[in-house]
């Protein structure tokens, strides 16, 4: 299949807090082996972004944020091979991991290829000479060597399909690390994207009962939706806990007080999955010799590895409530709107606020 | 195999801290379906024998304490199987769970047998009509349905042996439950009985570096000898898990400066499990944030499973350093000296003290 390319790609660039958003040209890449380069289809800004625009997370600068993209393969560099096995070709539709792994070090060696010693994540990097089109906020993503590709079904909207590789891949990563199993009780600490993904993937995994809490009705209700069968505001959850149990506890909020609930209310045996906090809290305590005759397991964990995002995107092909998460993300904002979108999602409710490269 | 079985057995029932011990006859029991009658060929004084002994563990009373305890098959009540599947039959040599679990409640059928809601514990229960020969100070064991029995190597030294049930098995429960492999760099916090297990079984497990950390310098001895890399102080830690790493602290102390090491040195990835805090201390605490992105999990261990324990005999059989387990433990007491022999485990600097049935 031989593809057009175009000269330049437009791309967000984000030169700081002071200096803001300029949207502008940049080249596209000469393709190394193992590269890929991406046509954009859909772009979601999430938490981690509004983090760095706001000042609260520092990157190396001048560079393209977001991670949260899909799109549509344009060209590789030699043969690149998918998370399945399978070549990916040109037009191909995919998703990549956050990060790049070498898959030799000793962290990737231990089944911790998002903490490679080497890794480099979309959205996170400053532009070089090579690398420029290192994040989602452009018509182009170049895919650097060491990124795990995920091809992505024709019929899945975009809308659903795009958080696969932050949001739905850190959940089912968290999934997989606590052991999830279908007669576990779930509870879920905020009901944000990463919450109502957990709901609905605990309710796709067979958990018949699955406690959400958060402090916001709105995103309570939307909790009920997506397949909660108990919602409650934050005071209330020891009550429910103590009525139905808290065999796994997924933390979202990184809300110190929710944190350290998960720690009060966690059954015997059960495991407790620490997500939300990202950014220095205040520390949470627990009496020993309790923890240790209630065998309870507590999980940090922080994004993914590939076969968690393959299981994303097959938990986003087979969920009952797609259209529900298709319903999450309002009107896309076209790139030149960067700047209003962002105010968006900043005080939007919307869980996500998409860009998209018509 | 016919047994002549003696009408009494001799136990040193235990009355509470102002009544102590008396060393008195108890009747044998009348054996019901699932039972197993046991003659005792040694049982070893544990520290939370200790506990109790002191008036820091509330025990039900009257009671036979001990719970590290082996012996041979007198009779059974029907047929009993043991772990491996095998008829237990009279003169077969066994160790068993420290409790019984029902294989039917929800704890039993979520993998935590060791917290049946029915258990019942050796060396933890008041005598009854039926059960009085209910813990390992005494000639005779009534193991009543729902003991897991081991069978026992005839040329495993009992001293060897008898720790299998509670000190031998609690550790490779926890290794188990945070999934020890060879490639771990092993920190073990506490070097008395458990700690000295871990030291050993990390090394049979295959790990090349093992760390071991204990403020009694006789002891840090000791840990060279069972196989440690390293022994520090644990004022020390800190540097030599900087240079070497730390994938699996196994807290074995209960000492809450310990505990607290374990987390602020734990490796990116790495695993604590808790095991040493079996009373209430003071909290600990911990930034969530430096949690998550240091993917870290804990896991609170108390007693084990089944499997463990034929692990751990596998393990005691096994290991390379046999001897040096046998020569934890002094020359035994007769279990008239059952005062005696208390306190000097009170007071020794020997992991165990055993009683015999000679």
């Amino acid at each position: 299949m031989t593809t057009t390319v175009n000269a330049t790609a437009t791309a967000a660039i984000w030169s700081g807090v002071d200096a803001g958003f300029s949207v502008g040209t940049l080249p596209l890449p000469g393709l190394r082996p193992g590269e890929v380069l991406v046509r954009t289809e859909l772009a979601t800004i999430c938490g981690s972004d509004l983090h760095t625009i706001n000042g609260d997370r520092p990157t190396p600068l001048p560079t393209v944020l977001g991670h949260e993209a899909i799109g549509h393969v344009v060209a590789t560099g030699g043969d690149v091979t998918a998370a399945d096995g399978a070549p990916v070709s040109d037009g191909d539709r995919i998703t990549w991991t956050i990060g790049t792994s070498c898959g030799t070090c000793r962290r990737c060696l231990r089944g911790i290829p998002q903490k490679c010693l080497s890794v480099r994540k979309y959205g996170h990097e400053a532009i070089d000479d090579h690398w420029k089109l290192n994040g989602g906020f452009g018509t182009h993503v170049h895919l650097v060597a060491g990124t795990g590709v995920v091809k992505l079904p024709q019929q899945l909207p975009a809308t659903v399909a795009t958080p696969a590789n932050c949001a739905t891949a850190t959940v089912t990563c968290a999934a997989r690390r606590t052991n999830l199993t279908a007669d576990d009780v779930v509870v879920v600490l905020g009901c944000g994207m990463l919450g109502l993904t957990a709901v609905a993937y605990a309710r796709d995994r067979g958990c018949a009962t699955v406690i959400a809490s958060d402090v916001d009705p709105a995103r309570r209700e939307l909790a009920t939706l997506f397949g909660a069968t108990t919602v409650v505001e934050p005071q209330d959850l020891a009550a429910a806990t103590s009525k139905y149990g808290a065999d796994v506890i997924f933390e979202l909020s990184g809300n110190s007080r929710a944190v350290q609930s998960a720690f009060d209310v966690v059954d015997l045996g059960g495991r407790i999955a620490l997500v939300g906090s990202v950014s220095p809290a205040p520390e949470i305590s627990f009496e020993p010799s309790g923890f240790v005759k209630n065998l309870t397991t507590v999980v940090g964990s922080h994004n993914y590895r590939v076969d968690d995002l393959v299981e994303a995107v097959d938990f986003l092909e087979r969920t009952a409530v797609q259209q529900l998460f298709a319903d999450l993300i309002p009107a896309p904002y076209p790139l030149a709107d960067i700047v209003p979108a962002v105010a968006t999602a900043s005080s939007s409710t919307a869980p996500r606020i998409a860009v998209h490269f018509p």
